[in-house]
């Protein structure tokens, strides 16, 4: 049979990403603090093609998958060597997001229960690899604004704190999301009995931040790890006054 | 060219609903203050296809669409009309979703600003034709449990009033829009400054209320309103303490 | 503490549904050829709430799941009685949607890969208990009337095949997903070499179909199978040659 | 009232961009061959925040947006100006994205229906204004290899080809289409009868193409044109015979 994909390209074009993307696959992926949890991702894989080839082997990027057990660092690093090596690539790459389950525990009652994240990785192989660890933490915020001009209350919403970093060292989904909830207003929980509730109506009243307030305090904690070597802070709050959402945004080099 | 939809079909299955649907299209929609807006709404489109016909010709929906210029109860008909003549089916069915917007008035500085709604229309034509009006509208929603049980403020949110009507006469999305505003903790505002933040706040700590009461207070209000054969009900709350939501629904029929 | 919820209402309305919704939850899942397999569900609880209540205990919803090990029929069972009693409600309500996983064969090569399906299951208990169980399956549909007017060729596309059944006995996701692989022109796969992709092509190009053919065909399986007291089916070809979609639906009860 | 977002912040941490998302409004845009269209767009707007203040006043974000009446070069500059000056910031950013309507005629039987795109737009000004100009066009694409192995037919599906760039001269959005329509395997229309879809049958199959194939093509068009400074393309191709999609990027500077 012919291999179309393999024949000469005259057109002189390379290209940078090629391959394929919204895959859905099952994943065991390595937790802090139960050695391991299961989880559905979204994944992409992908290679730079070579200008003078007119394309890639699609199949390829899925055998590769086929063979993965446990997401881990070096697993990683195994998926991105193998596609350059199957593909003949001088550069691979993956993107993966999932579902991550934290198992927190109730700040009066002490009732565990699972809130879910959204973790991200993004990792690309040339001569060196460069893996982005990163985390989607749903917290809780509430305005400085509103509460100062206001006899009583003040708005509060959930928000969304998006980190993202590069690091010298492995670096955990836990430890990311616990930098985004110590920089909000208050954590949020899956299972709150009434006294839990009422700590935390009373933790986010005293804790008042800005969208603003969030991004500074999260990119502050990041600057004091050495080990990160770049982070980009995206901070959404779901304004419950308005329709629509109040953001602010930070990366590493502004000092 | 052979007509292959035209042919004859031996396996006697009468189907329900067959047609096209997720048609973006302009449209020009009816303005209870303004006369007329525009917008982009998500159509679609279907007949009942009978047991021996094997299949609909599914241009002839978007040659319809071809000819609709305002969108208002006389082109719901017209349309319907048309779809049941082009293609010879006892039944044509209608779906659409379109964001509508309201100009608000903020309560103290008087500012004007559009606040997005979803409108939906649902209708089909038989002998008799039957439409559903329905709007999806954002509110505000403060919690009577942890304003009660706290010392200082309440958590709230942004939530979502849904209501669906089958009336005698023509609704507007204007009037189910108010009666799902006057029902919730306080209104949302595109624009708000700071003597109507302040405003906001404090109305709705005055008025807290769960999805429940909100819920409750719609459906007292539609059973007022004797032109109001059928309703249906959803407020939707996207709790700010939890990354899930909080829900309630109700049925005309419970009396 | 007060607890607001459980005060008497005197506004004298039922509700129908009142609980949480969009829940994600990490679930073990009974799997027909593995014995389980692992995923992440969205998931729906409530109960119907009497005249004179003002509000449900919505944390009481999390608790029952807390305790789910795995999820099969008799899960589900005590899920909706447990929800019953600690809300001493007359019904309970629950809805999950979750990826579900097929590991195929390709055609010709014979190589394994998980195929992404939705599983969908609707349950409520009043008395008496209903399950809904759903599937939504992607395949591939080409059109009869391109293949039939056109030189070479025909346009095709992916197609998604939802059907959701009621039944007197326990009914696998695996066995409504056949029926819907069966009933389109050709099933997809997640990993093709190039003699699978040559099988699948030719045998889609033999065997085209209309939505309404593929609904058709699926009513007339599960007509077959006694077990079924009711079932919808839903089919839509996400054309390729419109950027909008056909559909064909079916109910039991047409015969 | 105490003006909380402009106290001085201690923290020095300066902020990239810092405003509202997720702006739903509507929207008069020019269009090149009717004069203009109306539309509702999603809008985020922002500035930089110096270190040493501690907020934005978000709600002159959405003044500035009460002043504009049709959306155009002129206009876009406007906004970002104005920004700039009611925030006293030192860079403003601007990103959009609406539906945006093709008036296509059908290539056998001449008939006009309009063909949904999405538009983007991208603009920050410093003490420059810099806009990026993008589309998101539907088209078609059909598989070379599958239709070289197989005896008859060859899979093809939906695709998107999506189009940024940075000019020197204003650009259409209508421009850029027929850039990504010509590089497809064949364009694609709201309304075709029967010799109509004959017609793109066949000359989808003469002209098959993979992702990398439009890419390379949309680029080597781009390239043609002196005006343009910069450009991204990435085509994504919705696989028919998989459940995932195919796809391929390249960025000016590869020459």
């Amino acid at each position: 049979m012919r291999d179309v994909q393999s024949e000469r390209d005259e057109r002189n074009v390379p290209l940078k990403k090629v391959g394929v993307k919204n895959i859905e696959w099952p994943l065991k992926v390595l937790d802090k603090t139960r050695g391991y949890q299961y989880t559905v991702a979204k994944i992409s894989l992908s290679v730079d093609l070579k200008h003078d080839v007119r394309g890639t082997h699609m199949s390829r990027f899925v055998e590769v998958l086929n063979n993965l057990e446990m997401l881990n660092p070096s697993a990683l690093e195994e998926i991105l060597t193998s596609i350059k090596g199957k593909l003949q690539a001088e550069r691979s790459h993956l993107e993966m997001r999932f579902p991550y389950f934290l198992w927190k525990v109730s700040p009066v009652s002490g009732l565990s229960s699972p809130l879910k994240i959204e973790a991200v990785i993004e990792a690309e192989k040339g001569v060196e690899s460069t893996i982005i660890m990163g985390v989607k933490v749903p917290v809780h915020t509430l305005c400085p604004c509103s509460k100062e001009i206001s006899e009583n209350g003040a708005h509060n919403q959930r928000a969304m704190v998006e980190i993202y970093v590069r690091s010298k060292k492995m670096i955990w989904f836990e430890y990311l999301s616990e930098i985004a909830e110590r920089s909000a207003s208050c954590p949020i929980y899956t299972l709150l009995k009434r006294p839990d509730e009422k700590f935390v109506t009373e933790m986010a009243y005293k804790n008042a931040k800005f969208v603003e307030d969030v991004t500074r305090d999260v990119a502050l904690e990041l600057e004091k790890d050495d080990s990160i070597e770049w982070y980009k802070v995206q901070v959404t709050s779901f304004e419950s006054i308005h329709n629509h959402d109040a953001f602010a945004c930070v990366e590493k080099g502004w000092m």
